[in-house]
């Protein structure tokens, strides 16, 4: 296969979370070209079955293919969790998810092998990030929290509020007493609360971003592969964004949390896919 | 058409909030069966497509249809918004939409015409509760205001709490200054919150509780067609539960607020309908 180093990322998620992945992209490999998929039609994808998520993933990626992507990013955990080993074998370009990026460096940053993780309940209550983790190093102990409202709070953008240090203290409670020195943001819009959650933890507790991580191992993966973009692209915005649904909404988040103004945001039938 | 007195009433919602509504026709209208399904695979509602919506909300109804329901409440905001015209024309059955119950009494009871609307960001962007009211009286001025936190915060169960309080509080600061006599609670979780919202709107604001006025309009709707229940039921629990995904969190949340043990809730698969 020949490879155009040139060619965009795609990245995807259930919704506009993902955007904080893509964000870290743009940020630590400002060259690469990134054609973002968000599932807003059929968001969340927390509450739906594994061959549910397989199927959607599948769709989005033979999207993302038609856009002649070299790479693929699921920047999204349940999607991460349920569809990643099935589409990664089924696929001749590279594909990597938020949680195997974050367990990795969880894995690598622990000193006292005991791992918090916040996220969805669907998330949490899947134990997928025990199973990475457990992998990684027998010896880690993980201790998962639901949040549920994080995500409608990121969404209002009372991401430096008291209220959502309020609910931040209740959460994290329980979490604080269980002597964790590694907490990983187990969704993709907590690193907009990141720096209300780290207040909260404490200095003794490292916070992991899997957007960051994800971010740094693309990086890597395409360099291995020798496919890192020869950094010549003469476009001002080298991004481009797809929604299954009301693409308003989204460019207005997009707005609020990329450096870059989302001017536009195009819709699509995914269900065609 | 052949009319079974006995039948069920058809109840649906994208999720959990309309159970509200269940609540109350259980409490006005005793004697009417019920069947419930909650969306809740492809909850919220909120922020989808009208055309997304109206396909839902065929294939709820087919589904309710084979349950040989005899009238049918769409007790979700969004599908009332978006769906109940277009379905309404295409059945031979009643369906009534908890938008329009609301909208009747709400004009009915303010003095100074000003009237105040929450509900979701689909809902209030809609703009559909103006429309209706404007209809019954061209004088009134609506007054919308989106609350996304207010689901969620009724999910935690955080129903009397000071985190609730202080949402409440922000959320309605503009609404107080705008000097309106009614509110009407325009998302089915809001009943839920109603002595918060009470509290802080004041002796001044008489709250609108559209779940329970869409009882009443069955009951009125269902005397009107000669369809009323016989009363000659003889199950202990008349009542049955449908699910599209997650059948134990519903039925734990629907333990929590209605009168009655929910043991029973069934998943279907409803992308076949």
């Amino acid at each position: 296969m020949k490879i155009d180093r040139d060619a965009p990322v795609g990245v995807f998620d259930s919704g506009i979370g993902g955007l904080t992945v893509a964000r870290e992209i743009m940020r630590n490999l400002p060259s690469e070209k990134i054609v973002y998929f968000g599932d807003t039609a059929r968001v969340p994808y927390g509450s739906k079955s594994k061959e549910t998520i397989v199927r959607y993933s599948r769709q989005i990626i033979h999207f993302l293919k038609e856009q002649q992507v070299k790479a693929i990013v699921i920047a999204c955990n349940t999607a991460s969790a349920f569809a990643l080993d099935t589409v990664k074998a089924e696929q001749d370009i590279p594909v990597i998810g938020v949680i195997e990026a974050g367990a990795k460096v969880a894995a690598s940053v622990t000193r006292n092998h005991r791992i918090g993780v916040i996220g969805t309940e669907g998330t949490i209550g899947s134990g997928i990030h025990a199973k990475y983790l457990k992998k990684l190093d027998p010896k880690i102990t993980v201790i998962g929290r639901p949040c549920p409202l994080f995500v409608p709070l990121a969404e209002e953008g009372w991401t430096h509020d008291p209220v959502t240090t309020q609910v931040a203290e209740r959460y994290l409670e329980d979490l604080k007493k269980e002597n964790i020195d590694t907490l990983i943001l187990g969704c993709t819009h907590y690193p907009l609360l990141r720096s209300t959650i780290a207040q909260v933890m404490g200095d003794g507790v490292r916070l992991v971003n899997p957007a960051y991580e994800t971010a740094l191992e693309l990086g890597r993966l395409l360099k291995e592969k020798d496919m890192l973009s020869a950094g010549t692209i003469q476009e001002d915005f080298p991004y481009r964004f797809f929604v299954s649904d009301l693409a308003d909404k989204f460019t207005g988040f997009a707005n609020s949390i990329l450096p870059y103004d989302v001017s536009m945001t195009k819709k699509i039938d995914i269900e065609k896919y």
